[in-house]
């Protein structure tokens, strides 16, 4: 069965499980996911038996070739309207919608028309990635890790953050992904010390860190590592915090494994730096999932509840950070197994 | 004044013009349009006389020097509750939310603690372009239009769409552009007849049609262009149509002006080839809005209600598409002058 038309019936089992006869779907992502054609502007009502993509009848005949397990429906606009004409004309009474990605005023129609809210169906079925998915990812993260070696040595005194970033795409591009996975960050000297920094025209000069957070997109999903190093000689401060991260890092990949708590990946990490003593300095969370978004379900830091399962894919990624002077991330993706982990993103 | 400093004045004078003391903004492109500081996962709650910035802590610092025109307020998660705090520390009595892109959840937690719907706002500043935005805009189309002479020779029998596609990505990020504005499509033969065409390894034979849609981001501004031609010895039959898609376009063009009905413009278009007897095969609407998003506010289509403004920036891109053989689309990036229009991806 092709993969997309066995996650439609996956949904189809949740919808029988959940006691509801259909869902709207309008979030591009969730609906690439389940029929492979990725495109903005159009809904997917999913019934036990059917699934409709409401669509501009311009994407009609490409609809038909390339997920003809779905009934194409043309609107001319009105969206919303075919979805509830479809509803009624296939008596589909107990509908839901995603109420954390439905947008207030579409969410109202849907109540207003009697549809329940019911959240994390999609989440559920897209955290863990099974078969193609699963061979896109790790060829994403292998693009993303084997990128690292290529581009560190050209990176030389007197280069832009933005001229390397531009390679750095272009170094993944031609091993065949589409784009960046996001805003991909490149930090000079006190830049590192910035978690989100935005890539600038700063120049790298003699002696000071630099700092690579990039990923590409590969059939669709994300890649996501971080590499932290010193241009010239590293200073003693370097050299310490530096140490201190990469044990914190190891520490949290070594905690990762089917049936633990994504806090309990943070606190290992977390222990390391507070030990260490740096505690204040590391101002973000561990970690996240990855996948068709850089960042999905689930998070991994001091409060989020849930439970890693063999086939998530998530980042660990602590990092210390001193303002004004350099910062150290190193990040990781890696797929969760009933064991342990397996790091997508391994470079030399 | 920095001119986003600016703009931040100008949603106060909104609000103060619609009986609000303060407006929720939870969108990336809205805040960043206010801010200049582009970043996903963090809030912005405008006052008469206030602006607070609700971000994660490791924002705090880069915040304070991009955006000093605002009060950064880190909040480890929880950001909606610090929202509420603030609203009641400055008796921020009449607040609003955007409901038609506010998610269904946080809306319904605004409703809950007694802000108000409105929409707009931020839809209307963002409309009408200014100052830097001209620039960004008119460079970002510079880019895209002068990619078309240089990648035109280039492509050759054999050839792949994706080659061509991130040929053309390179070629516009070499002129400064920070990457496409969209999953940019070429089409190759009967590829050309689906109006959103997923880029594929199809290769280039001889005598086909090619349609190249493209564009860039420069400085966050979007182009959009669209390029149709023959490669080899172009039918009759494509002679015939491009020539009605042309005349099409160019009424389209002339249509363009401040005061006048989105909607007329499309009439312009769509009346030209439905005398040519091709109505059925213009199967979209004819342009929309263009900026921070490469589809935004206004759609010039059969239905939307709007006039458009001077300094609006919109698309007129009427096509043809003959399913299995070839489409022909149009398209250039204009701006809108209080009597036409200027030209933004004017090629030779």
């Amino acid at each position: 069965m092709n993969i997309h038309a066995k996650r439609i019936k996956d949904l189809q089992h949740l919808l029988k499980q959940n006691k509801l006869d259909a869902i709207v779907l309008t979030r591009t992502l969730d609906i690439g996911f389940l029929t492979g054609y990725y495109m903005d502007d159009y809904l997917l009502l999913v019934s036990r038996g059917a699934a409709w993509a409401i669509a501009p009848q311009m994407f009609v005949e490409d609809l038909k070739v390339k997920a003809p397990f779905v009934t194409p429906v043309a609107a001319a606009g009105g969206f919303e309207q075919a979805v509830l004409d479809l509803r009624q004309k296939h008596k589909l009474r107990k509908a839901a919608f995603d109420p954390e990605y439905e947008t207030y005023n579409r969410g109202n129609l849907w109540r207003k028309n009697g549809f329940s809210e019911k959240g994390g169906l999609l989440g559920s079925l897209r955290a863990i990635k099974e078969g193609e998915e699963v061979s896109d990812l790790r060829k994403s993260c292998r693009i993303a890790a084997k990128a690292f070696g290529l581009i560190k040595p050209r990176i030389k005194t007197g280069r832009t953050e933005l001229s390397v970033y531009r390679e750095l795409e272009d170094i993944m591009q031609a091993m065949g992904a589409k784009g960046p996975s996001f805003n991909l960050i490149v930090g000079f000297g006190p830049n590192s010390a910035l978690p989100h920094h935005i890539t600038s025209e700063r120049k790298l000069r003699n002696n000071e860190a630099v700092l690579l957070d990039y990923g590409c997109v590969y059939n669709h999903y994300c890649s996501d590592i971080t590499r932290t190093y010193f241009h010239g000689r590293p200073t003693e401060e370097f050299k310490k915090v530096y140490s201190i991260v990469a044990r914190s890092q190891k520490a949290g990949l070594a905690a990762v494994r089917g049936g633990v708590k994504a806090m309990s990946v943070d606190k290992a990490c977390r222990d390391v730096i507070a030990d260490a003593g740096y505690g204040q300095y590391f101002i973000h969370g561990t970690g996240h999932g990855v996948g068709l978004e850089i960042h999905e379900f689930p998070r991994l830091n001091t409060k989020f509840e849930a439970t890693l399962r063999p086939g998530m894919a998530v980042t660990v990624e602590p990092g210390i950070y001193l303002h004004g002077k350099f910062g150290v991330r190193i990040e990781d993706s890696v797929l969760v197994t009933r064991t342990g982990c397996e790091i997508l993103t391994k470079t030399a």
